[in-house]
């Protein structure tokens, strides 16, 4: 990106809300359910991550990855790896002896980005104003964290925290959902394009983040013992309503929205002396609430 | 800052050696000690965290952290607050009813930046060629992550992973680093000066990242045994020669650092298909290392 920084006297005036008040402001509409079906649990001994897919982005990797959910692929395996500052890994801790797979396919071809000969395909995008050095454009899809080039088609999701992806070998091949990390660190944006993100980790990050990190190469934990086993992985679907933990998430294509980035991105006082004028794309907190579950 | 999008041909071309395999390569004089009297060490009972202080950036508040460690202030003090992707902190967990200060100050004037009437007196600084959307420049001084404004001679620590900010109130003198902030997250750059940062975690920031995340409003910890025990704090120059932890860190002022960027802007394969043409301030890795102990 060429960019001109602007003139030093312009600093922005700050927003009249902050986000906290807008949230407590905002109406049922601005808030919507997760698709049950494109929403998994990870259960672990200390609590529960949920996990909203993004279709989509990845329709193939996300096809599988429900697939090995619902063969149970990753009941008993576990959490192998807990890198500081970048992510945390689940999946067989043996991958060459690794547990076998019923229905769901070991290799994908890469979704590394969605391509669309008409932009109107597009997947929906509340674009942000504020310039990005990894992408043209950079927004919300649906609550996602995204990128596009509007002149090659292409719209991509992009390694904000919390974000899902398929770990994979040096072929772009070579991942299927059998092996997931989340963003637990500073955004490793060029990360985007070069893996197939899946979704975002919406409630229980603290799960994966704060967990010991491991003392191998590249934060794997090096003693059996270390790793973090997973209870059950379910699709939210297929778990009784009473067993639901009910998410719900800020809309992303509302005025209501808009208000919440601006209020971020040039945050009132009375503790804030200086408003940014800037808001970064992975800065953007995407609220969640937990509503009661149903018959509480 | 206004930016105006590359064409989507211009894909970069991938750099020829990895960072791995430049660190390797490295010499001696590519690296640096840290000044013993502007180090710190912050003894948790898991393990120790090393800081190294910028008095170029903040010169009163380095004097008045290093007055409360000479002053045991913290010694027997806590980390209170572990807010999941944003910060640690730490300091008297009763902070109305503290804890007495014998010589250092308890209200400073703030530091939030530097400024300069010659840019030739500015601190030295090793500037990224990449657009940055929260300053008109960003790029390295002696190690720290910076940013500067040639316009008004002002120059500024920026809030990246592992930074060390003095927390404060709503009023901007407030702070006087009887409570202190790690970031332990995506960078938090709207902080950039709304607070002052006086230095930044070189070595041990798992001890202050990975841990538990605080259940209160802002993560901080609710009960009394959630909190951390500080051991002790000590500057560096007073701790015996055998009981450091001699920390090296790579000088940003190098041919070889410009080339460690230029690693990470465009990451060789064969795992990276996509190099990314762009490398994000808080997404430059400042190597560090750990010679062995005098006399070891």
């Amino acid at each position: 990106m060429l960019c001109v920084a602007l003139p030093a006297s312009a600093q922005q005036p700050a927003a009249k809300a902050s986000s906290s008040e807008l949230i407590a402001a905002s109406k049922p509409s601005d808030w919507r359910a997760m698709d049950a079906e494109n929403a998994l649990y990870l259960d672990l001994p200390h609590g529960r991550v949920v996990i909203e897919l993004a279709p989509a982005f990845a329709p193939k990797h996300v096809d599988n990855i429900k697939a090995l959910v619902r063969e149970k692929y990753f009941d008993g395996l576990f959490v192998i790896r807990s890198h500081d500052n970048y992510v945390a890994q689940w999946g067989d801790p043996d991958e060459k002896n690794s547990r076998a797979v019923k229905q769901a396919k070991t290799k994908l071809a890469p979704e590394f980005s969605v391509k669309f000969k008409d932009p109107k395909d597009m997947p929906p995008f509340a674009r942000l104003p504020d310039a990005d050095g990894y992408a043209p454009e950079v927004g919300h899809s649906n609550g996602f964290p995204s990128a596009r080039d509007p002149k090659t088609g292409e719209a991509w999701l992009t390694h904000c925290y919390g974000m899902v992806g398929v770990g994979r070998g040096n072929e772009d091949d070579s991942g299927s959902g059998m092996s997931l990390y989340a963003v637990t660190g500073h955004a490793p944006r060029h990360l985007d394009r070069n893996i197939t993100l899946v979704g975002r980790v919406v409630h229980g990050i603290q799960h994966l983040s704060a967990l010991p990190r491991g003392s191998a190469a590249l934060g794997f934990y090096d003693k059996p013992e270390q790793r973090v086993p997973i209870k059950s992985a379910r699709i939210v679907a297929d778990v009784p309503a009473a067993d639901r933990t009910n998410i719900e998430i800020i809309r992303t294509d509302t005025p209501l929205f808009a208000s919440l980035v601006e209020s971020l991105r040039n945050r009132p006082g009375p503790w804030f002396k200086r408003p940014a004028g800037h808001i970064e794309l992975c800065n953007v907190n995407i609220a969640t609430r937990v509503a009661p579950a149903a018959g509480k």
